[in-house]
Protein backbone atom coordinates (compact mmCIF):
# COMPACT_ATOMS: atom_id res chain seq x y z
CA UNK A 1 0.00 0.00 0.00
CA UNK A 2 2.92 2.23 1.02
CA UNK A 3 4.38 1.44 -2.54
CA UNK A 4 0.91 2.41 -4.28
CA UNK A 5 0.79 5.97 -2.49
CA UNK A 6 4.35 6.51 -3.46
CA UNK A 7 3.20 5.77 -7.44
CA UNK A 8 -0.06 7.43 -7.29
CA UNK A 9 1.41 10.56 -5.95
CA UNK A 10 4.16 10.79 -8.21
CA UNK A 11 2.09 10.18 -11.37
CA UNK A 12 -0.13 12.91 -10.28
CA UNK A 13 2.87 15.44 -9.41
CA UNK A 14 4.26 14.32 -12.88
CA UNK A 15 0.98 15.48 -14.76
CA UNK A 16 -0.48 18.12 -12.64
CA UNK A 17 2.35 19.27 -10.31
CA UNK A 18 3.12 18.66 -7.27
CA UNK A 19 1.06 21.74 -5.65
CA UNK A 20 -2.10 21.26 -8.08
CA UNK A 21 -1.93 17.43 -6.40
CA UNK A 22 -3.77 16.97 -2.85
CA UNK A 23 -3.31 14.71 -0.84
CA UNK A 24 -6.75 13.56 -1.67
CA UNK A 25 -6.15 13.02 -5.49
CA UNK A 26 -3.30 10.86 -4.27
CA UNK A 27 -5.75 8.49 -1.91
CA UNK A 28 -8.31 8.32 -4.99
CA UNK A 29 -6.24 7.49 -7.55
CA UNK A 30 -4.18 4.65 -5.43
CA UNK A 31 -8.28 3.40 -3.65
CA UNK A 32 -6.87 4.23 -0.36
CA UNK A 33 -8.70 6.32 2.35
CA UNK A 34 -6.50 9.51 3.91
CA UNK A 35 -5.88 7.55 6.80
CA UNK A 36 -3.86 5.18 5.31
CA UNK A 37 -2.38 7.73 3.40
CA UNK A 38 -1.37 9.87 7.01
CA UNK A 39 -0.16 6.26 8.43
CA UNK A 40 2.55 6.18 6.45
CA UNK A 41 2.96 9.88 5.69
CA UNK A 42 3.29 12.86 8.22
CA UNK A 43 2.79 14.96 4.89
CA UNK A 44 2.49 15.60 1.53
CA UNK A 45 6.59 16.69 1.11
CA UNK A 46 7.14 13.30 2.95
CA UNK A 47 5.65 10.83 0.51
CA UNK A 48 8.37 12.54 -2.26
CA UNK A 49 11.42 10.78 0.31
CA UNK A 50 10.01 7.75 1.16
CA UNK A 51 13.09 6.48 2.16
CA UNK A 52 14.84 8.78 4.02
CA UNK A 53 13.67 7.75 7.38
CA UNK A 54 15.16 4.01 6.89
CA UNK A 55 17.96 5.56 5.22
CA UNK A 56 18.59 7.37 8.35
CA UNK A 57 18.12 4.76 10.46
CA UNK A 58 20.34 2.23 8.57
CA UNK A 59 23.38 5.28 8.79
CA UNK A 60 23.10 5.36 12.26
CA UNK A 61 22.68 1.72 12.73
CA UNK A 62 25.71 1.18 10.41
CA UNK A 63 27.78 4.07 12.52
CA UNK A 64 26.97 2.68 15.77
CA UNK A 65 28.13 -0.68 14.92
CA UNK A 66 31.71 0.60 13.98
CA UNK A 67 34.57 -0.36 16.06
CA UNK A 68 37.45 1.44 17.09
CA UNK A 69 39.90 -0.27 14.70
CA UNK A 70 37.68 1.79 11.78
CA UNK A 71 39.41 5.09 10.44
CA UNK A 72 36.83 7.52 11.35
CA UNK A 73 36.24 9.05 8.13
CA UNK A 74 36.22 6.15 6.15
CA UNK A 75 34.16 5.47 8.64
CA UNK A 76 31.50 8.15 7.54
CA UNK A 77 32.59 7.98 3.94
CA UNK A 78 31.15 4.54 3.87
CA UNK A 79 27.71 5.44 5.72
CA UNK A 80 27.63 8.29 3.48
CA UNK A 81 27.44 5.72 0.23
CA UNK A 82 24.31 3.83 2.13
CA UNK A 83 22.34 7.71 1.00
CA UNK A 84 23.71 6.53 -2.62
CA UNK A 85 22.57 3.15 -2.87
CA UNK A 86 19.41 4.34 -1.69
CA UNK A 87 18.99 6.99 -5.02
CA UNK A 88 20.96 4.29 -7.16
CA UNK A 89 18.75 1.69 -6.46
CA UNK A 90 15.69 3.37 -8.35
CA UNK A 91 17.38 5.77 -11.14
CA UNK A 92 13.65 6.15 -12.33
CA UNK A 93 12.30 7.72 -9.49
CA UNK A 94 15.47 9.14 -7.78
CA UNK A 95 15.84 11.55 -11.26
CA UNK A 96 12.01 12.42 -11.37
CA UNK A 97 12.17 13.69 -7.73
CA UNK A 98 15.43 15.67 -8.39
CA UNK A 99 13.63 17.58 -11.09
CA UNK A 100 10.25 17.82 -8.94
CA UNK A 101 12.45 19.22 -5.87
CA UNK A 102 14.35 21.82 -8.09
CA UNK A 103 11.12 23.48 -9.58
CA UNK A 104 9.41 22.97 -5.77
CA UNK A 105 10.53 25.65 -2.84
CA UNK A 106 8.58 23.28 0.21
CA UNK A 107 10.24 20.09 -1.34
CA UNK A 108 14.17 22.10 -1.83
CA UNK A 109 13.51 23.26 1.82
CA UNK A 110 12.44 19.80 3.12
CA UNK A 111 15.38 18.10 1.27
CA UNK A 112 17.86 20.80 2.96
CA UNK A 113 16.61 19.54 6.42
CA UNK A 114 17.14 15.93 5.11
CA UNK A 115 20.58 16.43 4.61
CA UNK A 116 21.35 18.25 7.17
CA UNK A 117 19.77 15.35 9.39
CA UNK A 118 22.31 13.21 7.65
CA UNK A 119 25.23 15.46 8.29
CA UNK A 120 24.20 15.53 11.85
CA UNK A 121 24.46 11.48 11.65
CA UNK A 122 27.74 11.67 10.69
CA UNK A 123 29.19 14.54 12.78
CA UNK A 124 27.69 12.89 15.87
CA UNK A 125 29.51 9.61 15.10
CA UNK A 126 32.92 11.84 14.85
CA UNK A 127 32.22 13.73 17.39
CA UNK A 128 32.15 10.13 19.93
CA UNK A 129 35.48 9.25 17.96
CA UNK A 130 37.42 12.63 18.42
CA UNK A 131 36.34 13.00 21.73
CA UNK A 132 39.07 14.32 23.76
CA UNK A 133 41.11 15.19 20.87
CA UNK A 134 41.72 18.83 20.12
CA UNK A 135 39.13 20.53 17.91
CA UNK A 136 37.01 17.77 18.06
CA UNK A 137 34.24 19.14 17.35
CA UNK A 138 35.16 21.22 15.02
CA UNK A 139 37.09 18.50 13.03
CA UNK A 140 33.64 16.55 13.50
CA UNK A 141 31.59 18.94 12.08
CA UNK A 142 34.15 20.17 8.97
CA UNK A 143 34.57 16.25 8.18
CA UNK A 144 30.86 15.60 7.98
CA UNK A 145 30.01 18.78 5.86
CA UNK A 146 32.78 17.91 3.70
CA UNK A 147 32.04 14.12 3.18
CA UNK A 148 28.05 15.52 2.54
CA UNK A 149 28.99 17.87 -0.21
CA UNK A 150 31.43 15.72 -1.56
CA UNK A 151 28.61 12.54 -1.83
CA UNK A 152 25.65 15.23 -3.07
CA UNK A 153 28.67 16.86 -5.55
CA UNK A 154 28.88 13.18 -7.57
CA UNK A 155 25.17 12.75 -6.41
CA UNK A 156 24.10 15.33 -8.54
CA UNK A 157 25.98 15.16 -11.55
CA UNK A 158 24.32 11.96 -11.67
CA UNK A 159 21.26 13.23 -11.76
CA UNK A 160 21.52 15.98 -13.70
CA UNK A 161 23.06 12.97 -16.06
CA UNK A 162 19.47 11.95 -15.43
CA UNK A 163 21.36 8.69 -13.95
CA UNK A 164 23.45 7.43 -17.18
CA UNK A 165 26.92 6.83 -15.91
CA UNK A 166 28.40 5.15 -12.93
CA UNK A 167 27.05 6.98 -9.92
CA UNK A 168 29.61 4.71 -7.55
CA UNK A 169 32.81 5.57 -9.07
CA UNK A 170 31.80 9.01 -9.61
CA UNK A 171 31.22 8.92 -6.05
CA UNK A 172 34.27 7.08 -4.64
CA UNK A 173 36.08 9.77 -6.13
CA UNK A 174 34.82 12.11 -4.86
CA UNK A 175 34.40 10.41 -1.27
CA UNK A 176 38.30 10.01 -1.81
CA UNK A 177 39.01 13.40 -2.69
CA UNK A 178 37.63 14.20 0.84
CA UNK A 179 39.45 11.28 2.67
CA UNK A 180 42.61 12.85 1.52
CA UNK A 181 42.18 16.19 2.81
CA UNK A 182 41.17 14.75 6.52
CA UNK A 183 41.35 10.76 6.69
CA UNK A 184 43.83 8.24 6.82
CA UNK A 185 45.20 7.57 2.67
CA UNK A 186 42.93 5.48 1.71
CA UNK A 187 43.67 1.75 1.49
CA UNK A 188 47.01 2.75 3.36
CA UNK A 189 49.87 0.82 4.07
CA UNK A 190 49.50 -2.62 5.71
CA UNK A 191 50.52 -2.45 9.61
CA UNK A 192 53.85 -4.37 9.37
CA UNK A 193 54.94 -1.16 7.35
CA UNK A 194 53.85 1.66 9.07
CA UNK A 195 57.16 2.40 10.32
CA UNK A 196 58.35 2.97 6.96
CA UNK A 197 58.66 6.83 6.20
CA UNK A 198 58.05 9.24 3.68
CA UNK A 199 60.04 12.39 2.80
CA UNK A 200 57.90 14.88 1.18
CA UNK A 201 60.09 18.24 -0.41
CA UNK A 202 57.93 21.37 -1.18
CA UNK A 203 58.57 24.87 -2.02
CA UNK A 204 57.70 27.16 1.08
CA UNK A 205 54.21 28.70 0.58
CA UNK A 206 52.95 26.21 -1.94
CA UNK A 207 49.29 25.63 -1.55
CA UNK A 208 48.05 23.22 1.19
CA UNK A 209 46.14 21.07 -1.24
CA UNK A 210 49.09 20.41 -3.33
CA UNK A 211 51.03 19.29 -0.84
CA UNK A 212 48.35 16.80 0.26
CA UNK A 213 48.08 15.58 -3.18
CA UNK A 214 51.87 15.00 -3.65
CA UNK A 215 51.93 13.20 -0.11
CA UNK A 216 48.78 10.71 -1.24
CA UNK A 217 50.41 10.44 -4.52
CA UNK A 218 53.89 9.51 -2.45
CA UNK A 219 51.48 7.14 -0.29
CA UNK A 220 50.15 5.52 -3.19
CA UNK A 221 53.43 4.71 -5.00
CA UNK A 222 54.30 0.97 -5.39
CA UNK B 1 9.86 51.64 11.47
CA UNK B 2 11.75 48.37 10.34
CA UNK B 3 13.84 48.08 13.64
CA UNK B 4 10.82 48.95 15.64
CA UNK B 5 8.38 45.85 13.86
CA UNK B 6 11.58 43.96 14.29
CA UNK B 7 11.88 44.86 18.34
CA UNK B 8 8.27 44.22 18.65
CA UNK B 9 8.04 41.14 17.37
CA UNK B 10 10.43 39.86 19.45
CA UNK B 11 8.79 41.01 22.57
CA UNK B 12 5.83 39.24 21.35
CA UNK B 13 7.91 35.89 20.75
CA UNK B 14 9.98 36.18 24.40
CA UNK B 15 6.16 36.57 26.02
CA UNK B 16 3.82 34.20 24.17
CA UNK B 17 5.93 32.19 21.84
CA UNK B 18 6.66 32.06 18.55
CA UNK B 19 3.65 29.68 17.11
CA UNK B 20 1.34 32.37 19.10
CA UNK B 21 1.99 35.55 18.03
CA UNK B 22 0.40 36.71 14.82
CA UNK B 23 1.45 39.67 12.30
CA UNK B 24 -1.38 41.28 13.57
CA UNK B 25 -0.20 41.14 17.10
CA UNK B 26 2.99 42.56 16.21
CA UNK B 27 1.62 45.27 13.73
CA UNK B 28 -0.12 46.24 16.75
CA UNK B 29 2.27 46.67 19.35
CA UNK B 30 4.56 48.41 17.04
CA UNK B 31 1.34 51.25 15.90
CA UNK B 32 1.53 50.12 12.03
CA UNK B 33 -0.70 48.59 9.74
CA UNK B 34 -0.22 45.07 8.34
CA UNK B 35 0.88 46.29 4.77
CA UNK B 36 4.05 48.13 6.59
CA UNK B 37 4.77 44.55 7.97
CA UNK B 38 4.36 43.11 4.30
CA UNK B 39 6.43 45.72 2.77
CA UNK B 40 9.54 44.75 4.64
CA UNK B 41 9.20 41.20 5.39
CA UNK B 42 7.34 38.63 3.36
CA UNK B 43 6.67 36.42 6.16
CA UNK B 44 6.53 36.28 10.45
CA UNK B 45 9.56 33.60 9.92
CA UNK B 46 11.59 36.57 7.87
CA UNK B 47 11.08 39.16 10.67
CA UNK B 48 12.97 36.93 12.58
CA UNK B 49 16.28 36.83 10.34
CA UNK B 50 15.94 40.59 9.17
CA UNK B 51 19.80 41.23 8.31
CA UNK B 52 20.34 37.66 6.48
CA UNK B 53 19.42 39.37 3.07
CA UNK B 54 21.81 42.21 3.23
CA UNK B 55 24.20 40.12 4.40
CA UNK B 56 24.08 37.63 1.95
CA UNK B 57 24.25 40.51 -0.69
CA UNK B 58 27.36 42.05 1.17
CA UNK B 59 29.05 38.53 0.60
CA UNK B 60 28.38 38.31 -3.07
CA UNK B 61 29.52 41.97 -3.45
CA UNK B 62 32.34 41.41 -1.54
CA UNK B 63 33.33 38.19 -3.23
CA UNK B 64 33.12 39.69 -6.79
CA UNK B 65 35.30 42.54 -5.62
CA UNK B 66 38.19 40.38 -5.34
CA UNK B 67 41.01 39.74 -7.84
CA UNK B 68 43.07 37.00 -9.23
CA UNK B 69 45.61 37.63 -6.96
CA UNK B 70 43.62 36.33 -3.63
CA UNK B 71 43.74 33.15 -2.21
CA UNK B 72 40.90 31.58 -2.91
CA UNK B 73 40.18 30.03 0.41
CA UNK B 74 41.03 33.13 2.49
CA UNK B 75 38.91 35.39 0.20
CA UNK B 76 35.74 32.79 1.03
CA UNK B 77 36.83 32.57 5.28
CA UNK B 78 37.06 36.09 5.07
CA UNK B 79 33.76 36.16 3.13
CA UNK B 80 32.41 33.91 5.70
CA UNK B 81 33.66 36.73 8.49
CA UNK B 82 30.99 39.02 7.71
CA UNK B 83 28.10 36.83 8.83
CA UNK B 84 29.64 36.67 12.12
CA UNK B 85 30.21 40.38 12.35
CA UNK B 86 26.37 40.28 11.85
CA UNK B 87 25.55 38.62 14.79
CA UNK B 88 28.57 39.65 16.44
CA UNK B 89 26.90 43.71 16.08
CA UNK B 90 24.03 42.72 18.59
CA UNK B 91 24.80 39.73 20.49
CA UNK B 92 21.70 39.76 22.40
CA UNK B 93 19.81 40.01 19.99
CA UNK B 94 21.82 37.03 18.02
CA UNK B 95 21.28 35.06 21.67
CA UNK B 96 17.36 35.39 22.10
CA UNK B 97 16.94 34.66 18.23
CA UNK B 98 19.48 31.36 18.89
CA UNK B 99 17.39 29.84 21.62
CA UNK B 100 14.00 30.82 19.53
CA UNK B 101 15.59 29.16 16.36
CA UNK B 102 15.91 25.79 18.23
CA UNK B 103 12.70 26.03 19.70
CA UNK B 104 10.40 26.47 16.38
CA UNK B 105 10.90 23.39 13.87
CA UNK B 106 9.92 25.87 11.22
CA UNK B 107 12.49 28.48 12.00
CA UNK B 108 15.15 26.12 12.08
CA UNK B 109 14.00 25.14 8.40
CA UNK B 110 14.23 28.42 7.62
CA UNK B 111 17.67 28.93 9.10
CA UNK B 112 19.02 25.84 7.00
CA UNK B 113 17.49 27.39 3.78
CA UNK B 114 19.56 30.55 4.88
CA UNK B 115 22.95 28.98 5.92
CA UNK B 116 22.03 27.17 2.29
CA UNK B 117 22.33 29.95 0.24
CA UNK B 118 25.15 31.44 1.93
CA UNK B 119 27.31 27.92 1.23
CA UNK B 120 25.80 28.56 -2.28
CA UNK B 121 27.07 31.88 -2.56
CA UNK B 122 30.92 30.71 -1.33
CA UNK B 123 30.75 27.78 -3.62
CA UNK B 124 29.55 29.52 -6.64
CA UNK B 125 32.80 31.36 -6.16
CA UNK B 126 35.42 28.87 -5.76
CA UNK B 127 33.79 27.66 -8.87
CA UNK B 128 35.04 30.47 -11.01
CA UNK B 129 38.16 30.72 -9.44
CA UNK B 130 39.08 26.90 -9.54
CA UNK B 131 37.66 26.71 -13.58
CA UNK B 132 39.40 24.26 -15.55
CA UNK B 133 40.95 22.63 -12.83
CA UNK B 134 40.81 18.66 -12.39
CA UNK B 135 37.55 18.56 -10.12
CA UNK B 136 37.00 21.89 -9.78
CA UNK B 137 33.29 21.57 -8.37
CA UNK B 138 33.88 19.12 -6.32
CA UNK B 139 36.81 21.15 -4.37
CA UNK B 140 34.90 24.55 -4.65
CA UNK B 141 31.78 22.44 -2.78
CA UNK B 142 34.02 20.64 -0.19
CA UNK B 143 35.56 24.14 0.36
CA UNK B 144 32.72 26.27 0.74
CA UNK B 145 30.60 22.90 3.11
CA UNK B 146 34.05 22.79 5.04
CA UNK B 147 34.30 26.88 5.60
CA UNK B 148 30.40 27.01 6.56
CA UNK B 149 30.65 23.91 8.58
CA UNK B 150 33.84 25.58 10.41
CA UNK B 151 32.00 29.29 11.08
CA UNK B 152 28.92 27.53 12.32
CA UNK B 153 30.83 25.82 14.09
CA UNK B 154 32.58 28.86 16.65
CA UNK B 155 29.39 31.26 15.85
CA UNK B 156 27.40 28.27 17.87
CA UNK B 157 29.39 27.91 20.38
CA UNK B 158 29.58 31.48 20.87
CA UNK B 159 25.84 31.50 21.21
CA UNK B 160 25.84 28.53 23.24
CA UNK B 161 27.41 31.05 25.99
CA UNK B 162 25.25 33.44 25.90
CA UNK B 163 27.09 35.82 23.52
CA UNK B 164 30.34 35.49 26.07
CA UNK B 165 33.97 35.85 25.02
CA UNK B 166 35.75 36.52 21.91
CA UNK B 167 33.32 35.43 19.05
CA UNK B 168 36.28 36.62 16.43
CA UNK B 169 38.55 34.69 17.49
CA UNK B 170 36.93 31.71 17.94
CA UNK B 171 35.71 32.02 14.53
CA UNK B 172 39.14 32.88 13.37
CA UNK B 173 40.51 29.72 15.12
CA UNK B 174 38.03 27.74 13.06
CA UNK B 175 38.20 29.24 9.69
CA UNK B 176 42.07 28.83 10.29
CA UNK B 177 41.48 25.26 10.63
CA UNK B 178 39.58 25.30 7.36
CA UNK B 179 42.63 26.75 5.38
CA UNK B 180 45.30 24.52 6.52
CA UNK B 181 43.16 21.53 5.06
CA UNK B 182 42.32 23.53 1.79
CA UNK B 183 44.04 26.60 1.13
CA UNK B 184 47.35 28.12 0.91
CA UNK B 185 49.15 28.16 4.17
CA UNK B 186 47.48 31.12 6.72
CA UNK B 187 50.52 34.19 6.44
CA UNK B 188 52.49 32.10 4.39
CA UNK B 189 55.70 33.57 3.16
CA UNK B 190 56.34 36.43 1.26
CA UNK B 191 57.18 35.93 -2.34
CA UNK B 192 60.78 36.46 -2.09
CA UNK B 193 60.85 33.42 0.33
CA UNK B 194 58.74 30.87 -1.98
CA UNK B 195 61.58 29.13 -3.38
CA UNK B 196 62.75 27.95 0.15
CA UNK B 197 61.77 24.12 0.91
CA UNK B 198 60.15 22.66 3.75
CA UNK B 199 60.96 18.74 4.14
CA UNK B 200 58.53 16.59 6.21
CA UNK B 201 58.99 12.96 7.01
CA UNK B 202 55.95 10.95 8.08
CA UNK B 203 55.60 7.56 8.68
CA UNK B 204 53.83 5.82 6.04
CA UNK B 205 50.30 5.07 6.80
CA UNK B 206 50.20 8.34 9.58
CA UNK B 207 46.14 9.96 9.45
CA UNK B 208 46.75 12.83 6.53
CA UNK B 209 45.69 16.02 9.27
CA UNK B 210 48.74 14.65 11.01
CA UNK B 211 51.15 14.90 7.93
CA UNK B 212 49.14 18.22 7.14
CA UNK B 213 49.43 19.24 10.79
CA UNK B 214 53.24 18.79 10.54
CA UNK B 215 53.32 20.58 7.49
CA UNK B 216 51.32 23.64 8.79
CA UNK B 217 53.75 23.49 11.95
CA UNK B 218 57.00 23.42 9.66
CA UNK B 219 55.69 26.16 7.83
CA UNK B 220 54.49 28.33 10.54
CA UNK B 221 58.43 27.87 12.31
CA UNK B 222 60.51 31.07 12.21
Amino acid sequence: MRDALVAAAFQLFLERGYEQTTVDDIVALAGVGRRSFFRYFPSKEDVVFPDHERCLADMTAFLSAGGDEDEPVQRVCDAARLVLRMYAENPTFSVQRYRLTKKVPGLRAYELSVVWRYERALAEYLRGRYAGRPDGTLRADVVAAAVVAAHNNALRSWLRSDGQGDADTAVDHALGYAQASFGDSPGGAPATEQEDVVVVISRRGAPMWRVVQEIESTFGRD
